[in-house]
């Protein structure tokens, strides 16, 4: 195993000291429980999101704590669910008085510990209010869900929910339109390689040299189909067929277009996916209005690529825009 | 070679058209002969900062078009210099009436040719001049250079040039802000596997399950030492040391900290790395006084990360912290 690390069992301690120290201007951590909140939480009369879920998966959800988008993120260890103990202790460091919503992607582990932080926070009088993000069509059941896993659409919920909470909605409109979000969006992945968790020490799955994953889940879950490599065109072809048929997106729709790096991946093979799924969707009528190009959810340093598709309406397309001041999202501030 | 690409020699046609599809709001791409261009230009009386160099190094130049950062860039193949004839196109393209400053790294057949082009604008009466970023102390001469590379200091110029330009700074005094940071700066990188050009097919270089090569080069050019893997501490003392040294920089200085991913390196072992050298710093009194760390001076797919230290004065902090609207960096707009 090469990466950039110290000893195994360091590695997420280290990295949030590594986020502490590079960017206190926008967020604290908090260690034992360990979660990263933002600098001026709580804010009084805003409701609070907290996210979170196991680490390797970065900038999600550490790096979009900050102004119009999370509040608090819980950090478990490498692909692990982080524990209530950390859910419970950041709701109550978010909750400024005007509820807190919990955005869960659907992993049977982190589905669990929320429902527990989420009865302990009501217990105390916090209202806390459940979003679960399943967008991912690749396959209805999977390693660690029932029903389907919790993918691309959570970091545009995250951003669009920061921005409702931001401009003041209360805690049932920001959970409804996290959950609109859920709802107009769908996510499908692929692999070109394995990775590595560092406790472990050898690749989670094994891919032949010129074999690659459709389907594949952001902890190298199994998915769809096991097949040769093939030119960008059909990839593209084989991740957004399945998306937009199962919406299904429209002629005439305008969608939020979102190529994703598993990690590995660099920046000039993701625009060249974002041709050909701009060419892809033009011949079906529908319109990208707008797009998010970059590793944002990841899986250590798999390489691979995620495509996530949002059906955007005026609402939806003013919350994306409206600004935001994260590490890793960052516009308008 | 597994990549997300259709055929090899489309990579860079179809890399700049997804991004023309992605950023019409910000750039136009032109082609024959290629360079992106800032969809406003050129700028009237504002000076013009055109860079460029070899493709595989995205987000590097063309994700730094734009508003506060730089007018043009002129992408060459994969790892192989744009040509003249690109230079100069873009160079018209930009010249608002107040000159033109071309950055231009330290590889032989870029200087060549932005020296070629400067020619050529000069002769149609633009006043260009020319900043050469040198920054790379791993090696005196290398593969493709005389003298020292130019590397992450060249994000950094161009961030700070950008900004002085758009304050209305002089050609003279943009170009001199330039070459403030290069003088001013030092880096170092490290690689953890190697990369593969997609028109080669093969990896440009070898290394065994453990090593690492300290002091690479962008395009895989020799480092000063291969040798077994280390924990992210020694690594980070084996790039910061020299860095330091050689400037040198001193006790009570204050930096730029960037952390740069080459790639294949994701985030959470990025702050990692930032962590190390915060502490490395600190030792030595050197005060982080702003910081980049991602994934921005890349090379394709490979493995690794460089270190790029600036030092700071007031003058270049208001530069750094001034707007700018890019694809790859934004804040403030």
């Amino acid at each position: 195993m090469k990466k950039l690390i110290n000893r195994p069992q360091d590695v997420v301690r280290e990295e949030l000291e590594g986020i502490a120290a590079a960017h206190p201007d926008l967020v604290r951590v908090h260690f034992d429980p360990n979660y990263i909140v933002r600098v001026d939480a709580p804010v009084q009369g805003k409701v609070g999101l907290v996210s979170g879920g196991g680490s390797g998966h970065e900038p999600m959800h550490g790096g979009f704590v900050g102004i119009g988008m999370l509040d608090a993120a819980c950090p478990g260890e490498v692909f692990t669910s982080p524990t209530p103990d950390q859910m419970h202790e950041a709701t109550r460091a978010v909750n400024g008085g005007a509820g807190v919503v919990h955005i869960v992607k659907n992993y049977t582990g982190d589905v669990m510990n929320f429902e527990m932080a989420a009865e302990l926070a009501r217990s105390e009088g916090i209202d806390v209010e459940s979003v679960l993000i399943d967008d991912d069509v690749a396959v209805q059941d999977s390693l660690y869900t029932a029903g389907r896993r919790g993918v691309g659409a959570t970091v545009l919920a995250e951003k669009i929910g920061g921005a409702a909470a931001e401009e003041g909605r209360s805690l049932k409109e920001v959970a409804d339109v996290c959950r609109k979000v859920d709802d107009n969006a769908r996510s499908m992945g692929m692999a070109l390689t394995s990775c590595t968790v560092p406790a472990a020490g050898k690749p989670t799955f094994e891919l032949g040299p010129d074999e690659i994953e459709i389907g594949i889940g952001i902890h190298g879950e199994p998915g769809r189909e096991r097949r040769k490599i093939a030119p960008a065109k059909e990839i593209v072809e084989m991740l957004a067929t399945p998306i937009v048929e199962d919406l299904p997106f429209k002629s005439g729709d305008a969608v939020l277009a979102f190529v994703n790096s598993m990690g590995g991946t660099p920046l000039i093979e993701l625009y060249i996916v974002f041709n050909e799924l701009k060419k892809f969707l033009d011949g079906r009528g529908i319109r990208i209005a707008r797009n998010l190009i970059g590793p944002y959810i990841t899986s250590l340093e798999m390489q691979g690529c995620s495509i996530t598709l949002l059906r955007l309406d005026d609402d939806l397309i003013r919350l994306w825009d409206a600004p935001v001041k994260t590490a890793a999202l960052r516009w308008g501030l």
